[in-house]
Formats: C-alpha cells, sequence, structure tokens
C-alpha cells in the first residue's frame, strides 16, 4: 500500500476579465459569451486550491510545508494577478481568453516549475461558489 | 501531458423523501432506516454539483460553458426533483428507494443522455453538508 | 458599560412541509405559495440558530454552558421536529402555515419556557442557505 | 410581546470595479486605495443579503413573499450591477466612489422605493468572504 | 435618516486552550466543564470578526479602511494569540477563564483602545461553526 | 459500467498539538516547524471526512448506512482525539509527529479495521479550512 498523501493550500485572489475572442465579430463574441463579454469587464473574487501529492518526509511529516506552499503560491501566482485586469494587467492573458479553464492551467504551468517535480500537482479553481475548474485530470 | 480540464457546476433543489423497501415488513424498515423511515415523510435541501470533463475547446477555451450545463441541469434534473415528494410525485423513485446513491444514479443516467460522448461526466449529491455521494467512482 | 454578552449555538433537523391556507380554495394557495403548495410536499435541511444573551457568570465564564443549550434544544426541538413532516406529524402545525417565520416563532415559544428569563432570546431560522428569518426583532 | 420578524433573502453579482477620488492625484489616490486603485480594475463576486422587518401576515405567515423579495432584487438590482463595471458602466458610481460602504447605501436607496413602507429594510454586502457591510445601523 | 454603516473585517488564529476555575476542586471543575476541562488542553481555530460602526468619510467612501483595520486586528490580536495557549502563554488569560465569552470581552477592550472613539464597536468571535458569541450587544 | 458509488461522512473534533521532532535540537525544530512548535502547544477545529466506495446494496439502497459509518467514526476515531492533546493524551501521537499527514494516516489505519474489505476507504482532514489533506491517493 501506498503512503502517498495529497495536501491542498487554498488561497484567494479578485480580479477582473472579459471573456472575448478577437478573431470573431463583436456579434458573434456576444451571442457566445454572453454577459461575460461585457467591453468594460467584470469580476470575481477566484479561490485557488493547490494539491501536492507525495510521501510524507519521515523526519517531519510533511509532504511539503504548507507555509511554504503558501508562500510560494502568493509569490508567484497572487502577487501577479490580485487586484489585476487579467485581459489587459497580465501577459498570460493578453492574448489567452481568461477562463476558468485557462486561467488553471495557466497557474499551473506556474506552480509545476517551482515544485519538486517528485510531487504531483493539481490546481483547483473557483471563479464563483458554484462554477469551478480541476487541472489536470 | 493531457490538457484535460474538469468543469463543476453546483445547482440545488428541495425534495420530500422517505426511505422504505415495500417487499419488507414496517418493523424490518423501521430497524434498517430509522427515522428516514417516517411514513410521512421528512425533506432535504438537495446541493447537486455536476462535473464534467474534457479538452477546453481553442476557439472559447471552454471544456462546456456553464451557462449551458445549468441550463441543461435546470430543465431534466431541478424541474423535474425540486418541490417534489420523491417517492410521490416521480417515476423515477415510485419504485426505487430515493437514498442519496439512488439519486446520484438516477440524475447521472439523465444528464448522460444530454452531454457530448466526448466528455466524462461525474456526480455529486449532497443530502445534507455531512452526508453526500458521488457517482461513477 | 454593559458586560452582556450573546452566546449562540446552532443545530439543525431536516423535515418535510408544504404551505397552505385550508381557508382557501386550491387554484388560491397555488397562485399564494406557488411550487412550495405542492400537496404531496417538498422539504429542507432547516439550520437553527439559537441566541441567548446575558452577563457572564462570574465563575465559569459562560452566559449559559453551550453543551446545556444544546441539550435543551435537541430535547424540546430537534426530537420534535427531525425527519417529520410538520404538517401531518405534529400538533403545532396541524393548524398553523408552517412558513419559516412560524417555525421560527413556534420554537421560540418551546424554547423561551425553558429559558433562565434573565436571559434574553432569539431565534435564527435557516429554511435555505438563501432563505432565513430572525424572530424576535 | 411584539411578532416583528426579519426575512432574508441572498442573491449575488459579479462586478468589477476600482477606488479612486478624481479630486485628488494619482498618488494619493494609489496612497489611499492601494492596489484596489488599479486602473484597470479589478472585481468581487458580490453576495447580497436584503432584511425586510414586520409582522407576519396572518392568511399566508409571510412577512413578505421571498420569491417576490427575491424577483423584485434581481429586477432593481443584480439586473443593473451584475457583470458590469461599475465605475464605467452605470449611473449610481459614474461620480461616487464605489467602496462596499457607497454600494450598500445605494442598493438600499433602490430597494427602499420598491418596498411597502410598512416593512423595515437593511442590506448587507460582502465584497469578499472577509469585508461585509451593513446599512443602516 | 442616519447614514451609519457598519463596516466588518474577519480573521482568524488558532490556539490552545481549557476551561478551569482554580478556587474550585477538580472533581467540580470536571462537573462544570465536562471534556473542556482536560489537563493537558484542547484547541480550536477561532474565526474572528470585527465590526466598526460609523459615518462613512466623503471623500474615501469608507467607515475605516479594512486594510487598516486587518493590520490593527493582526498586530494588536492575531500576533498575540495565534498558536499560542491561551492559558499559559497569554497574561489576558493568566487567571481569566478563556470561555468564548471572556475572549471576546479580552479582545474588545484590547481593539477599543486603537480604534477611534467616533466609531462604535463590537466583536463576534467563533470558537467553533456551531458555537459562538457577540460581545457586546 | 461501474455502479460503484463513493459515500461521504463529515465529522469533526478538537484538539490541542505540536509539531516536533525530539531527534532535533529545539532550535532546528523552531526552524522547521514555525509557530507549530510553540512548547505549549496550540489547537484546532479539524473536520474530518471519510469516503467509503463500494456497489449499492439492491435491497436498502445503500452503499453503507451513513448513520452506522457515524457511530463507527465517532466511537473509533472522535471519542479517542476530541478535546484532547495529541501529543500528550494519546499514544498514537506520543512518538509520532501530528501533521495533518500522520493524524489521517492514523484515522484511516484504525477505521480500515473497521470497515468491510469490500469497500474501498479514503480520508480527508481539514486542519483548518485552508489547509487539508487526503489518505491515500
Amino acid at each position: 500500500m501506498s503512503h502517498r498523501v495529497a495536501v491542498y493550500r487554498k488561497e484567494h485572489f479578485n480580479a477582473a476579465h472579459r471573456l472575448h475572442n478577437p478573431e470573431w465579430t463583436d456579434k458573434v463574441n456576444q451571442k457566445v459569451f454572453g454577459k461575460c463579454n461585457n467591453p468594460n469587464y467584470h469580476g470575481h473574487n477566484y479561490e485557488l486550491v493547490v494539491k501536492v501529492i507525495g510521501d510524507p518526509d519521515p523526519h517531519t511529516g510533511y509532504v511539503m510545508d504548507t507555509k511554504l506552499l503558501s508562500d510560494l503560491i502568493r509569490e508567484n501566482v497572487i502577487d501577479k494577478f490580485d487586484h489585476k485586469n487579467l485581459n489587459l494587467d497580465t501577459e498570460e492573458f493578453s492574448l489567452l481568453n481568461p477562463t476558468a479553464e485557462n486561467i488553471a492551467i495557466v497557474i499551473y504551468n506556474i506552480l509545476r516549475a517551482h515544485i519538486d517535480t517528485r510531487l504531483d500537482l493539481q490546481v483547483r479553481l473557483y471563479e464563483t461558489e458554484r462554477n469551478f475548474v480541476d487541472y489536470p485530470v
């Protein structure tokens, strides 16, 4: 039996965004994205849950110190996206549509580069309490 | 690496139900189901979380538009079960015992028929904050 | 300055109910109460928050022991209403319409008789996360 | 003893905003409002709880039908602010700084005009789970 | 009509404590405080909600900047109690029984000294999700 | 297609603990575990979610009666850890560091011995709302 444990850390950020595909007309964008296409943006309190999987270290009992995980998320993700306009203020979404799916993939890729490769990683992002995504699955 | 993302949408409905096996005596039903066997029914605020897994569409960034997913859940599940007596008012549970397990299986089967077969599907149903189920696993 | 403190204890019960005024026709009942008038009942996970206000006892530091408050609520309210049909299984609502307002008034009156008159009392009842009431105000 | 009951209804909307006083320099605005002054806006999932106080109607047992209260909130508040940029897309905040305090006052004034004057009214607005306001007090 | 608004800020701390009256025998302490009297302590995730009431400043739209309120709570309350044994590690509860009631009174008195006297103040403390207190009332 | 369903039951307990490796100096312990190393302990409201996976019984519609599951968790886990100091009052953590990871493994091993081997088992433990673990994965 494996002794692998999943450790989760929850953080949050507040951001504005707009769903829009620049290759489409305004009419098509409005039809596909509805009120999420509002030209002047709207916003969310994003809740981010980061899951790290591995064997607990026998000396500490930690898979990963959640204080370190929290610092890492804040420095690499929260400081970049919190109180920002995702479309206008970030390089990541200057061309990529900031759907919850794409934001989760971007955050995963950012964090993956900072976490020990022996540890598995998954990201959950709540756009609202009723809409959320996991990546990868 | 897969780019599959899971998208979740949460909805709710309020219903009355009673746990009962008509092949058993009242005494056995009372012993097995306890206060959940109350002849005049009791009820719950059911919270339903529907999970859909697939690759985000490159043009929209959506696995599935959660607005469409929400509409689909409301039309096919919520309108059928909300403010109903599951045992008396629904065909699905006229013979099938409405445990959380069975309700989740029924809801999965209803939704499966309406969702693109390239997408995987899972249903979570909260009967209370402290009792809930997933199907399938 | 007063040293009065409010102490809260949260409990829950699950019940079926139906909103209906027997002095009205079915048509009027349906018009006024909509799907809450469903003849076969529907149900809720009721969350009950009981607030007791008074001065902390100098020897215990308690306004009232929440363990005793919890026991009192369970014996007098939860055991009476949990897993019941409020309209059919309880004397209190055999004639009185079980709206959240009326259930809160009934619970207040039950508890008021069991709590020291030097302590003020208020009841909050959540019918759903989005609909709730306070009594008295 | 009064029979007045408070009835609450919770709704939500998602919006972008920016805190800014046009009479101040950018430097002062940045000092006072910090990251909430971001020129390209940020956003929130606002949770709105509307409280209505009065005597339950003896025929219905309702202070006010929460279905009607919900419709009234949606038509007059949610449709106006949901998926909008409060500063750019609404008349109410074209000149008024959209702090949680001011948004609550604006929503109260909108709703007050639509609710029976025999009923008292209060608004609670959650900007985040950790920052919220009540008006009036 | 008053324009007074209540502003709330939620923070949390984790602490160990034990309920005990040193003037009583162990037997009486055990009888009164039950398992909360455990000699080796137990603990809680305390959630603290601080409410400040006043008129919004016409230039900022703030009753009080919640960022400043948060800093003030962290410096004066959280840094003092977080990850501490309330009975052993704090002066405030070396003699005073750390019931939720007494902790709330202590926190109120600490914060009252740091907040503008034109602003009213109230403290809510959650010991668990089901047990909480307000002071003053 | 499998008909396996996952059933979850949530319980909670309040406990004190301290993170500490007796093979290390105080200085190293302080460096590694920070404020979680406080010699006089701190504490948490632990939320425990137990997941049991299997096929629903065709006669009951239950994978496992959550009332029985709840009793089993209370008798074997909650009664052992609730209102205790994990380091001082329990055999399990007299030598083992009570990180969330290790507590989850210990609880899993306790429960595994009491649950039908045809059923799969997983434990989730919330140390706080923002830090939690799953075992096994």
